[in-house]
């Protein structure tokens, strides 16, 4: 199952047009996956301070439906890897409805002190509890 | 009691210094003050449309501890009348240790189809149940 | 030759990474659409007033270089017609050295009374002045 | 003569009132401050980096009239110092009339490795010329 969080839209976040500015949606998915980072027990902010910097090197944003004042809407994020990127889908839902929002794909990578590389740290967050369930191993992560 | 909101940092709030950029808690403070309406069942967006603008007329803010990645705040709204004014007393508490971040008064003003005027809708949102108290009325708002 | 504008990073749009947070990307790139439509005559707001939206339905940006503090950068804005949308090549260059910075292709669709429709109007404003050099056609927009 | 900086209001910046989210003029002045600093070759980044942040410990905003889509303003910075502050007097003034939108004053601290202390680097940039000016030195900042 996905992780996920549920938010709701603040009326700063709305432009003159009354509905969510489309450079928001960009920091509910950040915010969004940097929750998730949490949820494993790592914070962004540490990483950045110990060197290692998750950058996003492409995104791809479908813009299905405006959320505007009120509304409260959940923020998904699936994670696999691909060569050296992470690869986030990564959707957005009103909740009232359940109507999709927001359809995402979001390419990271590492850069560990400035250079482009394999970060086993966050190989180990990401899939090793998948792969433990998968051989059996124990998961003290 | 004050009504309040809790609220984590979004990682995109904090600047080049690492912590919350100041202009991000009037986000925070105005978020809470639309809250405090939905709670009394009032919409910001939907006053704009109905021709009901509430607008700040001065802010006064007190920066005393900055806020930082991953950090949790309590931001509180307390509303009196001063004149025309609606004059609401906000402060922001640090969650993990009740410090004070952040201590604001935020004057507002009511402009009814662009002119400044009392607005008896929100003087009876805000102030009815507080004399209903007082005088025992009942108070179906 | 694509319309262009430039602008400087202000520090408050960079994040706890010291270099600028990649929504903020998306507002340069809106910003630069907005801009261009102002030296076509168009005002985004304007349009908005009179029931015509033009919203985005699509966004795919490709991060190559990051900006930071102090960097001035050049957003260029290039738009063609595909089907019912229109496409808009869109990057962002850092003034000191011509580096790519953002390369993105942005699709809009107009709403105009909350319906998807073509607009005569943007056609005209948008392509009227490509056609009028082709056929030689008097473009008084 | 006051130091200043001219500025459009970009549409994101709008919110669903249709005029400037009240936030983004701290914004604004806060990028003046910044531009005030770096017109005297020093660079708010440049500073936080060597362990020197100066931090905002008060702002006082009276908000006269609002901005919205298309406007241009002028944002001026004059700064004194009263004890270990360094205090703003910032105004906004909209360029097609020169009409005052923001009037602030913004008090500000220097901390320097952390710890609230005057900070000689800034003193001497913000206030030798003056100095010189009246006592006849030469300023070679």
């Amino acid at each position: 199952m996905s992780f996920s969080i549920t938010l709701k839209v603040r009326d700063y976040e709305c432009d003159l047009q009354g509905i969510v500015n489309n450079a928001n949606y960009q920091h509910y998915l950040e915010h969004a996956r940097h929750e998730f980072l949490c949820s494993k027990n790592v914070s962004f902010a540490d990483l950045h301070q110990r060197g290692i910097d998750a950058v996003v090197a492409r995104i791809n944003m479908a813009f299905k439906t405006p959320l505007t004042s009120g509304d409260t809407f959940r923020c998904t994020v699936d994670v696999k890897k691909e060569g050296i990127k992470y690869v986030f889908d990564q959707n957005i839902y009103r909740a009232a409805d359940d109507k999709l929002v927001v359809k995402a794909t979001v390419e990271t990578v590492c850069l560990v002190n400035g250079r482009l590389r394999e970060c086993q740290e966050l190989d180990e967050i990401f899939f090793l509890e998948m792969n433990t369930k998968i051989f059996g191993l124990p998961h003290h992560i």
